[in-house]
């Protein structure tokens, strides 16, 4: 049997917060904890828009917080699946804050959350293609298996030296 | 003047939670953004402790969630400082997850957090070193090096080549 | 001074959640207060974005919630200026609701939400004009008289004689 | 059977909220929508003390939020029944704000919601008569028929030659 | 100067709730948390209302949770001021459940929450006197003071042998 | 068959949290009534631990709120049981508070929860015996013989006569 395809764009997903009191610390910036939170319920709405079934959280790729983000912004998160494997989707999410009077407007950061499709009973299940479609959507396509080596090798599960990809990246003279 | 010193288990901080509904997805299962969450709370403490002073969220590396924790266990987060850099510190968070009733207990999950100690104004201070005692100390103290390389490599903040340590630690013998 | 202009379109916001059991009622399906305060939030962002100043929510005109949204569904609202006034503007939400795994996607409700544009002070402010370049951005821009008409009437600040336009629309034909 | 009958004053439901940080926006005011919450969960009991079942929210008439409650205020909602038709029911709610340290105390604001008795399957079931006392309940009482022509007539579900009441008031020289 | 006077009754406070998912344990029933989250808030309504300004929760007495709440139960919590003291009032909580559709009511449990009045900056200030009118009213009055002198006890701040009401009530005849 | 044993070491259970501005009143404390729903889950986990079954309070004994808490702190609730009877389990909750920049550690106040340990059908269930091991443990083990009559004495469960224990603490002189 032939396997489903879907279109990356097909799996997008807004989602615009107003910081309120309580999401920010002691001086008044977003806190991560908060931010990391939303970002799994966007991430994992699109996951879900993709496989068309439930889904759990199976990792996240390391997430830096250059700037803070002061209290009364409308922060914007954007997801969608990058690629897809056997039962698992990579899901790329950026991070948009805005002050609004102001008019100003950065990328606060962006992150990798990889989920795993599910049945009702926990079970995986495979998941349809993600088919990309601009150069944006084929680039993070494309790194989306140096980035599964390298998740792997953090993990311990495969070793270095089966990291083929990721040797390229290190030792990019010697081919 | 001498840098203060701080030893490694006087920032240690634990959290203990009960499940509830609403930490949890449709299959009943602990959300990883909720863990997430508490996770930069415990941590935040931890660095708070070590450091006497605010502190930012700097980055999270890579999280694993492998293994589902139902609705109605008990979760405790345990956090230490490993090690401090000059205004940052390295925060290391493990996750225990109880069935009480069945006296199930198990390892859930770990990561590293790295905080940054702000003054009220949210510029960086320096902070005290912080001092392993035992041999688990000892190794993630030696680790956070390493660690701390892979994140300004991941972050585009070095090159891969002049990852040093990270070469030696990925591919022992030249390829 | 010419009075700025934007686009309708440059005020679209969206929001996804999924929802969780305290979002839901004894029998399982969304409450209509939860939905409100969302609807409320992405209106604000809307407006918010249209102004480029703060906004507090002046009058919601009457909702109707026809069908139920079970726990576990994902709902997305939708928001956008339909018209601004001098300091007010009129906002259209849209949810939808979507059970992933069944693929089962419905329009659950809409309603006409009214900012008004303040400064730090509370004091309204001037808000640019608003622009629609769609056949269903023009409906609305159209309507929004008529709704404005409707909404002083029913807040007792014009007499029904006075509202000439709703007149023509409730009943075409004299009476 | 006879119908079984109900006062309206078995029906009223008092709620008070102090405001917290969490239910203001940015100029440290209530938040319409949190209001909106708060009023869906009064006028929610009212109606399931009439109607000894479930209920649902079926409607929201116009609500206009015409003055600012600030942070730390107490927030007093009053919720009763004004009228039960077959299945559904209007609710009345008022709100009151207090500063209390000044005791300046106001009327914020009213609005009628309209719930249906459900069953643990979501079907509507009959609901008791609602009998009036007061002046005042029984002008809520005669007012929510015109209330729910209009209501009909802006979903949609009745034509407005049908709204014979509604139209006596738009044009109360012409009986 | 003369000292104010209020009635108890002028300082009644209602507040009901429906309980959620998330306000419950792991079988169904309401966690004594949150309900004595909700208790401090009614309690505090209730000695602001008399005092006419703000303040601070002093001291709890026992609580006893006899009966089980089940979810989806409406609970009402009744709170007035029984006697003020010079800067604090004892403050009397009703807590009621009920089952809707079955009917169902019961008193769940009650209990005695003593606030301070303070100023802005957190300092004790003079309270009007509290006048009992009912009989209820009256006996919770004169029942304040002995409960005073427990609680002083109980908080070491007077010796058992001067707690001479106390020993009059729980050991009538001389031992 | 021998009652099980466990150590009162066993059932220690930590939580830190940072107060955010929705755990503080208007002048910018926490809230007595938050605290007390912290203080019922980590004492609930406590009780949990200790007797390996579900638990539900069953009363909680008089608490005082001696010395405020502000917003930014660090709040410590430590909990383990300290007797355990047939059916039920007193754990003894502390709660500290640290402002961490200036390093101002104080204990805020403690006080005595008890559990009953229950089935899945709520029915009470037997649990194991605590064991006292340091000086406070067996201080604490010893009172609370004490503290249970004082309990059933409050809850009119038993007489003052019968009060044999807490007659020797009113009438020290005359035993």
């Amino acid at each position: 049997m032939e396997r489903k395809k879907k279109f990356v764009k097909e799996s997008l997903v807004l989602k615009s917060e107003i910081l309120l009191p309580n999401d920010t610390n002691t001086i008044n910036n977003l806190m991560g904890g908060r931010l990391m939170h939303w970002m799994d319920i966007v991430g994992g709405v699109s996951a879900q828009r993709h496989s068309q079934s439930l889904v759990v959280t199976a990792s996240v790729d390391n997430i830096s917080f250059s700037r803070a983000i002061p209290l009364g912004n409308v922060v914007t998160l954007e997801a969608k699946v990058t690629r897809a494997f056997n039962t698992s989707m990579e899901v790329y999410i950026v991070v948009w804050s805005e002050d609004i009077p102001s008019g100003q407007k950065f990328k606060s950061n962006s992150a990798f959350f990889t989920y795993v499709a599910v049945d009702k009973n926990g079970q995986p299940i495979a998941v349809p293609e993600a088919m990309p479609e601009t150069d944006e959507e084929k680039a993070l396509f494309k790194g989306a298996l140096h980035r599964r080596d390298l998740r792997l090798l953090l993990a311990g599960r495969i070793k270095p030296e089966d990291a083929t990809d990721l040797k390229t990246i290190f030792f990019p003279e010697k081919p």
